[in-house]
């Protein structure tokens, strides 16, 4: 069973949901405590939401997603994580991640606008794998790491090219409003192979693709980017890690592609599900 | 009056107080709430702390600080904002800031200690101006940008150097668990110069002098910052904007400086106080 993070039409409020068919149970809590409740929580979360009377179950299409967690304590991306990218980008294949950040601020929904601002038209996609954790977690080693991931769902790393250039550090430029998408829902570890490795994805532009790769040619696959991470950072149920993007990204093609309003990117991943996000102009 | 927050010896949760003579007096709401309640709630809460009873009061000597916004939805840092920084690096004056995100697990508080990881030895310290968001702000212009500063505070930026340099991206060697250390309080901006320009700032390593400078020299002062920074991201209250350093850090020195177990860094800047922390091993 899939969880969301869901907005009500009556208070407004962020609320956990279950995805029951093409409905959504709403459930006590929300996504990072369901994430730090381990094996047993998620059964009962999936007891629960099954035993739901249809009264209680709202058509998932008339609901109003959120980001699947809303406020991430933390958000730790990874650039330059398949061979393919790295190398359409001129680099080497690195020794070490080139982590960033992105803030809360940035993220958008499935089926919400992907925003283009004003300060630019370069707007890029890059289809990644999310992981998000549900334990607190440091020191992490290959034979535990997995055991501090709660889930996995799709992300769009939205990226402002010439924002990301400005200077060495591209954090600025993976950072504007409403780019980040993380959707559709959390698909519980338990449903995906280990490190949900081995899973085609996929970014597709107005249905054209344009990022076809596979999850197993991450450079720095999830079970060492965690043990990586947690040398230096305490991980926290909630936080979430953006695995990178593969090749085909629309800055390195020629002509360069970049998203406009009324396009409509999608990230798909095996497994996992579709994301998909209409551009929209900032106003 | 000066606004902390602490944690209670009774149920260890944080609380918002104020600063009265040698003592804290709690309030009610979150530093977030207060930075966020805008010229009246400081007042307000202003006045409630001036006329509570003595038995209401706690030595401010034996009161465990937190950082002063505790976990900040974005913490905004940049680098190379002072010239002769910059330069001690081989960096030319920038054309644009250098923007890198820091998470709050990341953060130790004033009089905590500030933690030299297992990882590595080359931890540096870096005096910084805190800016403590008040509103929530996007296409802030110069005629109104620090009308979204609630306060201001200090910060030292301590960074694993060698982990900085293992890609271009600096993220990872400034986000080491307790490395940011953020305090001692907030200063209301009412009750300093605009955008805390003006204003000596300083380091010491047991008590000897390694950075002094003044908020005079950032490159890009804070009005100007906010002004680039929500061209592209909404500024949230209690987010944070940390304004670069001076030159005299550890790294760039022959031989390096590197702090250690027992050492203590103070930060002090005009009209702020002081931030001191000692190092401790991680164990």
């Amino acid at each position: 069973m899939n969880f969301v993070t869901f907005r009500t039409a009556t208070d407004g409020m962020p609320r956990l949901g279950a995805v029951v068919d093409d409905s959504v149970v709403a459930l006590p809590g929300d996504m990072a405590s369901l994430c730090a409740s381990g094996a047993d929580g998620f059964a009962a979360a999936t007891r629960t939401a099954a035993a739901a009377p249809a009264a209680d179950r709202r058509p998932l299409a008339n609901v109003a997603l959120l980001p699947v967690v809303p406020r991430p304590g933390k958000i730790i991306c990874l650039g330059l994580n398949y061979a393919d990218h790295a190398a359409e980008g001129g680099n080497n294949k690195p020794e070490y991640p080139s982590f960033f950040m992105r803030g809360p601020s940035s993220l958008t929904a499935h089926g919400a606008p992907l925003q283009r601002p004003r300060a630019s038209t370069k707007l890029d996609f890059e289809a990644e794998l999310a992981v998000v954790i549900g334990k607190t977690a440091r020191h992490l080693i290959p034979a535990n790491a997995l055991e501090a991931v709660a889930g996995y769902s799709c992300f769009n790393d939205g990226t402002l090219r010439d924002y990301q250039r400005k200077t060495a550090q591209w954090t600025i430029g993976k950072n504007f409003d409403r780019t980040g998408a993380f959707g559709p829902w959390l698909v519980p570890a338990s449903a995906l192979p280990a490190g949900a490795a081995g899973l085609k994805i996929q970014s597709r532009l107005n249905g054209t693709v344009m990022q076809s790769s596979n999850t197993a040619h991450m450079l720095f696959p999830v079970e060492e980017t965690l043990c990586l991470i947690t040398e230096a950072i305490t991980l926290e149920p909630g936080d979430v890690v953006i695995m990178g993007t593969p090749a085909g990204v629309g800055y390195a093609r020629t002509p360069p592609v970049w998203m406009k309003a009324g396009d409509t990117i999608e990230i798909e991943i095996e497994g996992i599900g579709v994301l998909s996000n209409r551009i929209e102009d900032e106003m």
